[in-house]
């Protein structure tokens, strides 16, 4: 397996006050990179100071869109052992995504060990303060100086990483959604099920109006009948309706999420019932108006769970569960966050000690 | 207006060979950046040394896709004189892309003037040689240093020049194209009319798989129906059927090609009959069968023209014209490339004297 250098910075930064992190805004002393060729394949992997990278401006990159990326997060526990979740599916994850994108792939293991190199030189920036994480993001970019359209020849791995404070430092509050009806953001057959660049580029313009008219996020239906509710924002999305609970299944333009999996392991542990089916956006609106639809949430690396409150849909709002926290909602947080922070028993072996 | 800032090269490279320039792997000597941020909009126009970029590994470029651009090109005529073809078209197109995937946009008359300054500086690296051209690649993208998704505050136009080769060194010989039925490149209330990087990352692999199997492209089918054709690779795509020539319309998953707009202005100029409908594939293979399809082609920025002699469905071959160059291909080609290199008269004004 290939060795990764070290190179330490010689001047570290202050670390940012911990109560106000926020999210992706301040970056650790250090980056890991390793370059790719068709001729050498991955070689030159190391850890630098974190600095500018120098692209070519005809770099694959700033044009055609080859770009897939991965989100996750270093935990510190009480007992001061930092650990990451499930790194492994990320690694897998990114490997699908580069499949779709005809990017080159990584090692498992490698990937792995990356990871794991990085965090541990990095060990000091995971947050202390509860519900904070050092947030990961590996990206894997085309990276060829010519403007053809072709096979990617180069291409280039980052791993950054980002100190982020508590999501929910002000209490967890039920998010309202809009459900989108002009914008699509995946189609059967295209990237949606992919990590990449394009998916978030298609989805900003709605994200923005939704943000506009006071909500929160929007709820993407599918691109081909325009009836199936995928995801919400950039989370997977689950209700409980009559005490099971529904996710849209995976159809090829829903991103397959490691929250999304992790929960539906969770629930199927605890014997609820969880269907993976299209769901349609009238079927859900019925089973508010029918007081079925019990709880609402969405599911993803940065919030873990988010609460769903209000949809509103064709101008009208049909509010879930008063607005308020469902109980399994919370539960569901408490068991998860519990698992990563050390705090709850780790059953399924997610957590990956880094020493 | 923004004032432009001129800094020259002190190293100027040697031109390559014009007889084995291919497409987009040499750059000329300079390049033209400016900045935007929310606070100042556009600031710092500059036309200096071609160089890297110095990008932050959290840009938003980097992650989410956040990239459009334009291809264009500029000619020598034979009296020495050097223009561009309907450059304020692609600077329209280049802000209605952006408008889709919410970045700014320029102010029309400064983005000709961008290209117009910067052409004239570089109008030595214009080739001289029969169908070579500078091809000009203004791109545009978005340049936040955080991981949020969020409103675009910063973001970054630059334009490179690359001289490049006459298309059809070798003669125009027909390619042959195969119907896509997996992937997908767009989708109606996607980002399919754009151009934008997330189309280009999504046909990568059909078009990667359509290569191995000796097909020079892929004809893509619409997201929804996965019937009515869109494009040919990255080109727009006509047909001639019963003297009538037929393209697909705008739907809002095909883009608006500025070739495509001129072929069809000249073809009316002409008094051919020209319909913008949606066509689907059984239509046009029906058509071959009955020897009804008379000619199929390509249009765009690089080729022009590329005509089609072989179109592959479902295993089957679908031959058209014998597989040679139709008479109204061959007409058009010559006149639009008759036009861009001031051979033929051009009196619809489409080209823009740099001087």
């Amino acid at each position: 397996m290939l060795d990764i250098s070290i190179t330490k910075t010689t001047s570290p930064k202050a670390k940012p006050d911990e109560s106000n992190l926020g999210f992706g805004k301040y970056f650790t002393d250090h980056m890991f990179i390793t370059d790719y060729t068709a001729e050498k394949g991955w070689h030159d992997a190391r850890i630098v100071p974190f600095g500018n990278l120098d692209i070519h401006p005809a770099s694959t990159v700033l044009h055609y869109g080859a770009e897939v990326f991965e989100g996750m997060k270093a935990y510190r526990t009480e007992k001061g052992v930092v650990q990451m979740f499930r790194p492994l599916e990320n690694v897998k994850r990114m490997n699908m995504s580069a499949e779709r994108l005809c990017l080159p792939q990584l090692d498992e293991e490698f990937g792995l060990k990356a990871l794991h190199e990085f965090v541990k030189l990095e060990k000091d920036w995971v947050p202390r303060q509860k519900g904070t994480s050092l947030y990961l993001r590996p990206f894997l970019f085309g990276n060829d100086p010519l403007l053809g359209l072709r096979t990617i020849d180069r291409a280039m791995f980052v791993i950054i990483a980002s100190p982020v404070g508590n999501y929910y430092a002000e209490g967890i509050n039920p998010v309202k959604i809009t459900v989108e009806t002009k914008d699509v953001r995946a189609v059967r057959g295209g990237t949606g099920y992919a990590k990449c660049g394009g998916n978030y580029a298609a989805s900003n313009r709605a994200a923005t109006k939704a943000s506009e008219k006071g909500f929160s996020q929007v709820l993407w239906l599918d691109g081909v009948e325009r009836k199936y509710v995928e995801e919400v924002g950039s989370m997977n999305v689950m209700f409980m309706i009559d005490g099971k609970v529904y996710t849209p299944k995976l159809t090829g333009s829903v991103l397959p999420g490691i929250t999304r999996k992790s929960i539906i392991e969770v629930l199927k542990d605890w014997n609820y019932e969880v269907i993976e089916k299209e769901i349609s956006i009238d079927e859900l609106a019925e089973a508010v108006k029918e007081g079925r639809l019990q709880e609402a949430w969405g599911t993803g690396t940065a919030a873990v769970i988010s609460p769903i409150g209000l949809l509103n849909y064709q101008g009208v709002d049909y509010i879930i569960n008063n607005n308020e926290i469902g109980e399994l909602t919370a539960k569901l947080y408490d068991e998860l966050t519990g698992i990563q922070a050390g705090l709850k028993e780790d059953k399924f072996n997610w957590c990956y000690k880094v020493d």
